[in-house]
Formats: structure tokens, C-alpha cells, sequence
């Protein structure tokens, strides 16, 4: 697999919305999820479970779970992120670290990817067979850019580093 | 520089909170920060600002704000996560986004990380001497690992792959 040295795939990913049709290998997925997997969380307490969808049609309908999910139609691949019942607040930081190191492994593959929040919980969880007590907190789509591959991006649309870095005191 | 490959990074990344004398350059902090910098978050909010803290009179102060915080005394340096008011509840998410861009940016250069939180949060806005309505969610300690450099971790301790991972339905 052609892969990408840290500061690259850390400068490279960026929100990807459309992608080719270049398929993303098994043995990519699994990299992917497994990045997850090794996502630190608060007390080890992996307050997750990823369920990996790609066939198109179940792609398709769960792109109609949110107004902003759009983009997991087209994907090659999406992982949808289950915590336990309605615990997202309290896990939130715990599932901000996974979605980094899920974004970041895919990266590395130069695969694009774009996560998208769940409007419509009872749908979602329809889709996915999930049982009561657990939802769905984020869908993670995956898959080769559209437009063009991921490369550097020299100047990132962010507030100035020295603006946000202060050195000993604010 | 000595940096890794991505996988390399995410399979060594550990929690460390114990350091070497090992001095961490400016230049590899910085480096650290800009990954925080490029950072996702919700509709680009960067809900935060980075104050870094290098001082080991001021770091072992900052160790005594939370019970869990004790290893920051013996960091190289230790980034202090600020956001505006109380939001930490709102931007948990985005948060965790930005803790591990930081840690797997310092994985890269072999540089060992671990993030506390904050108890006495009028402890820490008198030492980093910050505003009124910012606070401190997180600190991030950094530096050379005491016991043995960051390297692949075979066997992570974490549930297993194929007990997280389900496949089209849970």
C-alpha cells in the first residue's frame, strides 16, 4: 500500500465530500478500523463500536439521515461510530480522538474522508440493525478524492499560529 | 528531524508520563502546535487557543491542579488546551479532534505524550494568567519517554478487533 510519512498524511487530510470510483481495498478498511481500535479513550473505557457499510444502497439510505450527510452516498466506504444509548456528550472527546486517528490512517492511504453528525436516530439505527440501548453518534465516510489526490496543503484556512499559541502565559 | 512513517506513529502512540532529561527544540514544539493548529473542527470554529508552558517551576505548579495532572511536573513542556468560558461540554468533540493531532504529531518525532484534565480551574487561569471568561481544558505533557522510546505496540490492550467492528449491520 502506498502509504505517507506523519507530517504528510497531518498536513494532507482535508474534508473530502466527493469521490472517484476507485475502490478502497478490505485490507485498507481494516487498517482504517484498526487505527480506530487503538484510539486511546478516557480510562481505556472504548465507549465504541464501528459498523462498516458499503453497499451502495444502504449507503444511499443512510446518506438521508442528516441534511449534512449527503456525501456518504457517493463513498466507497462509511464507519458509522455506536456509543451506548444517548452518551455522545460525555463521550465526545473520547470520539473526537477516534475520528482523528480514523481520518488521519486514511490519510496515510491518501483516501479522503468527512464525517457527518445523525439527525434522524431512529432511521439510522433502522439502517444498521443497532439494538435499542446503543446510537449512532458519527458517520465517517471514506474514499479516494474526486477532484484531486490529497498533497500538502501549504496554507490551511485557520487563525494564525501566533494568534492561538501563546508562550508561558495568555 | 527524525519522523515516522504514519502507521508507524499511530501504532507507537502511548501514554507516557514519565520523561527523560531530553530536551524537546523549540522548533519540534512548534512543529507539535501547528498540528493542533491544522486541526479540524465544527463548521472550522477552532474553539481554542495553545499556551505553552515550558518553565519547570511553572509546570510543576500546573501539575498541582488536578490529582491526575502529577506527570506534567517532569514534561519537557506541557500545552494547555484554553476555550472560551465553560464550553468544554459543547466542544468536547472538536477537543479530542485537536488532542490527538497533537499527540500523534509528537509520536512522530518519538516525542511521548499524555493529557490531564483540570480541577481547580482558578489554579490554572492564575498561572497561565488567563482571561476572565477562557478556562483550561486539557493539558497536553510532552517529552522523551523515560522507560524506552515509542515503538510499534504488537498487542494493544484493547477490546478486540472483531468484537468492534461489525460488518453492514451490528
Amino acid at each position: 500500500m502506498h502509504s505517507m510519512q506523519t507530517w504528510e498524511a497531518i498536513t494532507s487530510r482535508r474534508n473530502v465530500r466527493s469521490y472517484s470510483d476507485r475502490p478502497v481495498s478490505a485490507g485498507q478498511l481494516d487498517q482504517i478500523l484498526e487505527a480506530g481500535r487503538r484510539s486511546p479513550s478516557s480510562r481505556n473505557s472504548q465507549p465504541w463500536d464501528f459498523v462498516l457499510v458499503t453497499d451502495r444502497q444502504q449507503l444511499q439510505e443512510l446518506s438521508q439521515v442528516w441534511v449534512g450527510a449527503g456525501h456518504i452516498a457517493g463513498s466507497a466506504a462509511t464507519i458509522a461510530l455506536i456509543t451506548a444509548g444517548e452518551e455522545q456528550r460525555r463521550t465526545g472527546f473520547d470520539l473526537g480522538q477516534v475520528t482523528m486517528s480514523i481520518m488521519l490512517a486514511a490519510a496515510d492511504l491518501g483516501i479522503g474522508s468527512c464525517h457527518a453528525g445523525v439527525g434522524d436516530q431512529d432511521a439510522c439505527r433502522r439502517l444498521l440493525g443497532l439494538p435499542a440501548d446503543r446510537s449512532c453518534a458519527f458517520l465517517i465516510s471514506l474514499g479516494y478524492p474526486a477532484d484531486r489526490p490529497l498533497a500538502p496543503i501549504a496554507r490551511p484556512d485557520r487563525r494564525p499560529f501566533d494568534e492561538i499559541v501563546h508562550r508561558g502565559h495568555w
